[in-house]
C-alpha cells in the first residue's frame, strides 16, 4: 500500500425528506445563493421545497448552469454573488451544477483573473462555503474537492481541486432521482463505474480493503443499474446507486493505490470537440483503453474478471477478453453506445483530439505516467 | 436502506514515516500534552520520535493510562492539563490511550462533575482538540467520536460519544505495529472483526454497499490476521490490518443499517468482573450470540456464510452452523479462546453478570431492542 492522506469533512444527510434538515446546517443570517441548471427542479417542486426550508434566510437564485458548466456562464454567477454579498452557496442539481458552484465559490473572493484557477492551477486561499442538494447521482462532486469546468471560447475542459471547496453538507435523497430521464440515470451509473475503474484497474499494491471496496461498488452498479431503468421508483435501488456514486469518488477507494484517469482525460476532449455526454465518452473509451493497456493492467484485469464477473476458469487471455466484453455489454445494457462510430465519429477525428490533448499537457497519463499521445491514438482508434 | 447522517472529519496520515508530518497539523504555539500507557513507546523509541517532531512546541507528558482506562487515572491527567493550561492532546498508543484521552479532552473544560459525562451522558459543549499516533490497530477510536471508560471503584464500564472528540488527525504507521506482542495483534484482529459483525450480522435492509464493504473488511481480517502472526514485519499485511481496523468503526459501514452491539455490552461486564481482555470477551461471546440469535439473524447469517466463508450449497441450517463454526475456528487460529470455561468461568458467574447488565440499563439490546436479560443469560450459558 502506498502512503496516503485521507480527509473528507463533508457531512452527508442521506434519505427521504432530508431537505427539511438543511436550515440547521447553514449559519444563521447567511445570504444564500441557490444555484441550479435548467428548470427541472422548478417543475419537480424541489426548488420550492428548498426555498421553503430556507424561509428564515435571505435567498437569491442563479440558474442556467449547463451540462459541462462553462466559465462564461459561471462568471455571471460570480458577479451576482459579489454584488449581493452572498456568503453561502447552495447547489441544487447534479455534478455540473455542483462543479460550477465550486468554481463560483472559489472565484468570488479570488483577487486575480479567476480563469487562472483553472488554466494556471492558481492556489486559492479562501472560498465561499457551499453545500449541495443532489438530484443526479453520478460524479461524486457532492463529497469531494474537485470540479471540471469548460471554457466555451477555447474548447478547454479543465480540472481544479481545493480542500476549500468540499461541500459543508450534501443532501442525498433518493426520491429526488425518480423523475430523472433514463439517459441521465444510465450516464450516472457509467460515470460512477468508470470512476471506480480509474482507481482500481491499474496495478496491484496489495491494498486489500481498497480493492474489496472498489469491487463492492462495481458489483452494486452492475446489480442495481439495470434495475433502476426498469423500476425507476424502487427506493432501495435508487438509494444504493446514490450512495455508490458518492463513494466512487470521495477519496476513499483511491487512498493508497495508484490511479489512472487517462480514460477521463481522453473523454474530456471528445466532449469538448464533439459534444458527447461525459458518460458517453467513458463508455466508448474504457473498453478500448483496457484493450490497449491489457499488459500493463494484466494482474488487476484478472482480479476484476474473477471477483466482479465470476471468471475464474480457463485461459487467462480469454478471461481478460471476456471481462472487457462483459464491461461493454453492461454499458450497452444501460442503453449507452460503446463505439465512436455509433456517434458518426471516425478516424478522421483523431488528429484534432490529439492536438487538444497535447495543448492541455496530457502527454504523460496513466498510473505509470507513460501513456503518451501514441497510446492515446491507439485508444481512439480502438474505440471506433 | 435507513436514513442516516454521516460525518467524519478526522484527517488520516497513513504510512511509513508520517510522524514527521505532525507538527504542521498542530496550531502554532500549542501547549501539548502527550498521553500514553506503559513504557512500550519509550522502549520502541516512538516517544522520542514524537517529541523530536514537536521540538517547536511546549510539551508535557501524562503516562500510565491502562488497558480499559479508568476514570480514576484519567482524572489525574485532567488535573495536570488544567494546571498546565494544555490546549492540545496527543494520544500515542492504542484504543485505551485514545479513549482515555478523549475523556480527558472532554473533562478539562467540563463545568460539573466529569463522571456525569459517562454516568448521566451529560452533553459536553466543548473539548480540548486531540490527535493520535496509533500503535495498536483494533478499536477504531483513532477515527471516531466514541470512548469506553471504566470506573474502578464501582466496576462500571461506560461509553460516551461526542462529535467534539473526533481526533483532528491520526497517524497510522504500520511499522509502529511490528513490535506488538502476538496477543495484542490477535486481540486487535478480533476486535475489528466483531466491530464489523455488530453492524453487519443483523437483518437485511437492502444496503448493498454497506454489506459489500463489511464483507470486504471481514475477508481482509481473515486473510491477513493469521499472516500478521506468522510474518510480523510484513508491511502490507500490517497496513491492511491497520486500515481495516480503522474502517471497521469509523461510521461508514454502519451508516443506514441496523446495528446490534449486544455482544459488546455483554463483554464489557465480563471485563469489569473477570478481567478478560475486551477481545477475549468478544471471541467467547460472538459464536454464542450467533447461536442464540440465529433465527433473528437468519438471512444475514446465510449471506455471511456465502460471501465470507464460501458456503453456498446444502441445507441452510447446516450452512449457518458451519459459518458460526468457521468464525470460532478463525478466532482460535488467532490463538484466542472461544469458551468461558477456557478462563475457568462457569455458570455460577452468570447471576452477577446479569445484575451488572441490569444496573447499567442493558435490558433492551440488539438490532430489534428485544434482547433482554433472559437472552443474555442464554448467551452466557451458551458461551461456557
Amino acid at each position: 500500500m502506498q502512503n496516503f492522506t485521507f480527509h473528507n469533512p463533508t457531512r452527508i444527510l442521506f434519505g427521504k425528506g432530508r431537505i427539511d434538515d438543511i436550515a440547521q446546517e447553514i449559519p444563521a443570517g447567511a445570504r444564500i445563493m441557490i444555484t441550479y441548471g435548467g428548470g427541472s427542479i422548478v417543475k419537480t417542486g424541489t426548488l420550492s421545497e428548498v426555498r421553503g426550508a430556507l424561509h428564515d434566510f435571505t435567498v437569491f437564485e442563479f440558474s442556467g448552469i449547463e451540462a459541462n458548466p462553462t466559465y462564461e456562464t459561471l462568471m455571471q454567477g460570480v458577479e451576482l454573488a459579489r454584488r449581493e454579498k452572498i456568503d453561502f452557496l447552495l447547489a441544487v442539481g447534479g455534478g455540473s451544477v455542483i462543479d460550477g458552484t465550486k468554481f463560483i465559490a472559489a472565484a468570488i473572493p479570488f483577487a486575480g483573473d479567476p480563469w487562472d484557477i483553472l488554466a494556471q492551477r492558481a492556489k486559492i486561499s479562501s472560498a465561499v462555503p457551499l453545500a449541495c442538494i443532489l438530484t443526479l447521482p453520478a460524479t461524486g462532486s457532492e463529497m469531494n474537492d474537485g470540479a471540471v469546468i469548460t471554457r466555451r471560447a477555447t474548447n478547454d475542459k479543465l480540472v481544479f481541486t481545493s480542500p476549500l471547496v468540499f461541500p459543508r453538507f450534501s443532501v442525498l435523497d433518493p426520491v429526488k432521482t425518480y423523475t430523472l430521464p433514463t439517459s441521465q440515470v444510465a450516464n450516472g451509473v457509467i460515470d460512477a463505474f468508470v470512476h471506480v475503474t480509474e482507481q482500481y484497474l491499474t496495478y496491484p499494491v496489495d491494498a486489500k480493503v481498497q480493492d474489496r471496496f472498489a469491487e463492492g461498488l462495481l458489483l452494486t452498479l452492475i446489480e442495481e443499474g439495470p434495475r433502476a431503468l426498469l423500476h425507476p421508483e424502487n427506493y432501495d435501488v435508487r438509494a444504493n446507486l446514490m450512495w455508490t456514486a458518492t463513494l466512487a469518488l470521495n477519496g476513499l477507494i483511491g487512498a493508497g493505490v495508484p490511479q489512472d484517469w487517462a480514460t477521463h482525460m481522453l473523454g474530456h476532449e471528445l466532449t469538448a470537440l464533439h459534444g458527447l455526454d461525459h458518460a458517453q465518452t467513458l463508455a466508448v473509451l474504457l473498453p478500448a483503453m483496457l484493450q490497449v493497456r491489457r499488459e500493463e493492467k494484466r494482474e488487476k484485469l484478472l482480479q476484476y474478471a474473477e471477483r466482479v464477473w465470476g471468471l475464474q476458469q480457463g485461459d487467462e487471455e480469454v478471461r481478460i477478453e471476456m471481462a472487457i466484453e462483459h464491461t461493454r455489454l453492461f454499458f450497452q445494457s444501460m442503453h449507452v453506445h460503446t463505439r465512436l462510430s455509433d456517434y458518426g465519429i471516425g478516424v478522421e477525428a483523431i488528429p484534432a483530439l490529439l492536438v487538444q490533448l497535447e495543448r492541455h499537457g496530457m502527454s504523460a497519463l496513466g498510473e505509470h505516467r507513460d501513456f503518451d499521445l501514441t497510446h492515446a491514438r491507439r485508444v481512439y482508434e480502438q474505440a471506433i
